[in-house]
């Protein structure tokens, strides 16, 4: 019986990249199973005033649903045994960079995923990296080599 | 599969809230597992005693009782994802405080279910919350988004 | 020369207890800190609003400063050798049982002082001290003999 | 004798916010010891190059100064008693975000500063924080609170 | 599905208690299981030289043994959910209370049993306990409740 | 239901040492799980190029391969019940010794194998053992001690 | 400005092995601060009751007295660099192996000191300690190496 | 007034780079304070048999002395903020890569230091540092950049 690996993946919420590496996963049948934060914008956006009752103040109404959101993200990045954290191109995405800060504080093993266009911002995050990858195809070579010791041309 | 949470249910014994949430959870098919203080309040109240023998002094009856059920409250918070604790109008309730200030410094994340006539003697409560709740059902409602992700009227 | 041991002094705000325990401690010369909440309630009371802005919701107006007061508190409990939590006859006094249940989860040894008539309701919190007194002047004897090792009609 | 509090002030390096913090917290007396990354910019951009030999890609020769500046800055977080982040109104700051999550893992106090024109990209930062200033002033008096327990109006 | 508590049995190895709280666990169908030191006291003596090689010396034919039978103890230790240790009125001992002490540092539960007679000496380790029983039949029942909320005469 | 033991197998890569121990584990049944650094040696110095991208220099070619198999190691390493480090009798084995520290700084039980001829230089390695074997056939029968309580020609 | 080393001396109090220590220390000037549990044995068992008032049941007596030493024993062993347990040949001393348990969990470095006929049954003690020591002048030696790195007939 | 810097330097012994180190850090005045294990090395060897008496076993003999070194190396390596690992071309050094690993696990920055020629052996310790120097120069460099902000060409 194998053991399943947790995999966190933080960060953009724009692209299919997360169906991408969990289809790449299943393809080479990897012992994994991914988490995420919830990536239905609105919801994540709304949560707390639907739930808890509205708020008048946009800080007050951030404030609620970022807290609820932080249950499950705090939670997930803990139970994790790898954090994937990725930058898009787009949006200031403070949120990925504070969960890269807190799973590196925590002693998480960090994959980054970016483009080359945004490598000189992320130098610090990067930094507190053990992987930089630049597609969610080279974070599932990645897995497959550090979960199952294969690697293309090599052991196989 | 799907990873199981542990809930902690904490404070108040008088109503039947604890039935109300795990009612809730079941209709949602939650994969939730709760555990409690033991709600029993004689047996609570003479556990010590009556399994170690009497003692004349209330002071030391009560201790005996309380540290065997320190020995359940401890064990179970520190196993929990997620710490409720709902205060009711009525007792001092100086127990649950205890719990929500235990559960604060493991960093275990806290949700806490009050009504509204008393929100300012839980102030410093409060304020260590992820989310403030006045009823069991929103505490589901939070359970069903932090869990599954979903939320009335957007995921759904 | 000798350690100084920092001692915070949690709860009632309403008598001089602290005075009296600084007072005796100076008698004896202990080599002590104390450190405590602010204890000027209005303060306390509105010190978020009064530097971050008013809120119309009392529960913000709440949360800010309680958030505020926080910074102060679980850092001072974060370095205190020992925690004392005072319960007065009156008032809910949430925050305190809190702090108790903060301090044992950190493991600092807890000193509990209240009176016989609320003996209890604090059994679980007494329950998870290394003392429990009636007086200030019993406080102050037992950091004379845990500090210093002396003890009145044995040692001197 | 009073007790030094440390305070890491991470984040914005492209205005004179340190020194006004520094200047309220000199005419207050303050009782505090500031710390901050390196913010000579090109000095912080080049030290890893300049220090140990060039780097053809600028992959590595930002890595080689990131991790040397991650030396002086995970540091000084780790001694901090509070840490402050300041966002402003340019610029990714990833890495400002990065130590603020970083000091939430940690467990460490946070106040966050920005202006109200970014609240929202921010609220996963700011849902982390115990107090969240618009201006180095502010934050001047949360420290002269904390600390010292005074208050403008109140206290004063 | 019900969680398993671990159970670790510390002590006295020269009396069938062991098997007496296995069997009375069995008979409540409590979900716990037990684990122990090695109990045949000649391996145990004698389990570094057998393996690893005769020693001359007596101190170091011990210490070989002791430090293999310490990979098994404080493992167990550590896995734990509750530790008992249990002192008969023979022999020094001294491995029993130093397991207590490992485990009071570890933040476990502590049960100690013994007999009447030997109090005083015992006074610092039951200190550090919660729960301070007599016969293995108490530890059962102490058990059930903690685990079940059982509890004769009240519950049942 | 017996417990699986994690037992980490970290060191020399030029011999049969793992499959002669998973071999004698077998024949014994016992309840163990074994995992190692990936033991392909081309594949673990290219691992890191081959999937990110060449690099020209050698330096960030080792640096590349390195992180990522730390991924595996250190993950494994924190997971392990037991960790044993085997150092053969050439190469420099740094990475071996570092598993070792690593191991001893997070409280792992370690088990050191080697033969005599390098006792001197791995005296500080060894004296942070608990058990120091020749060989792997000694390791199978601590493991059976250590997990089962089994001696060869005393509980047998 | 040299450090100084925080030395615990638990154990034995009816010979004078602490002075024997103390003055061997100064006689080399080491930068050494002794702390140790209170030795007025008298005042060790009647500190609870003293302070906090009369118990009929000897195991309450016992228990308020060994909870406020244990304020002291536990505070001096979290700040100790080094811990020091000496055993003596009589008594049971259950207390001493409580504390080289505690100081073990918490990687405390350990040195043991006791006499050659009682080495069986300290061999589980023992085993965790770094060094086992005869004579309180051998203890000296220690600290003198260890501190200042001077040892007889090699560095003087 | 300044903080002290707390370094320690580990690892080869048969160079006067600690000496160079010191002194290039009293030519800037940094505040920091060098610490580094026992570098006498016969003492070192027979530190162990010079204090508690002589083995017949070498292995003994080394077992003594390599623990009695641990008590100083793991205490100064927990205190330090800066661990400093130099690996000489001679020699195994197993000592010097099981403090490399041990600091890493703890979380300290480390900085490895060694010739280009052993880079391949070493990229496993050097992937879990914070910076590789070939020279002592570049270190009391690095130390002036991360203390005081200071680099040559840049804020000079």
């Amino acid at each position: 019986m194998q053991d399943i690996w947790s995999i966190y993946l933080s960060g953009e919420i724009h692209t299919d990249w997360r169906e991408e590496i969990a289809k790449g996963a299943k393809e080479k049948a990897l012992p994994v199973q991914f988490s995420a934060p919830v990536t239905d914008h609105p919801a994540s956006d709304d949560c707390g005033v639907t739930i808890l009752g509205g708020e008048e103040k946009k800080f007050w109404h951030d404030r609620k649903g970022a807290q609820i959101n932080g249950i499950r993200t705090t939670s997930l990045i803990k139970k994790a045994d790898i954090v994937v954290v990725r930058f898009g191109e787009k949006y200031k995405q403070w949120n990925a960079a504070f969960d890269a800060g807190y799973a590196a504080a925590l002693g998480k093993p960090l994959i980054i995923n970016h483009g080359p266009e945004i490598v000189h911002p992320l130098k610090e995050v990067d930094a507190a990296a053990m992987a930089v990858a630049e597609t969610p195809a080279q974070i599932v070579e990645i897995l497959d080599y550090v979960i199952n010791g294969k690697l293309a041309g090599y052991t196989e």
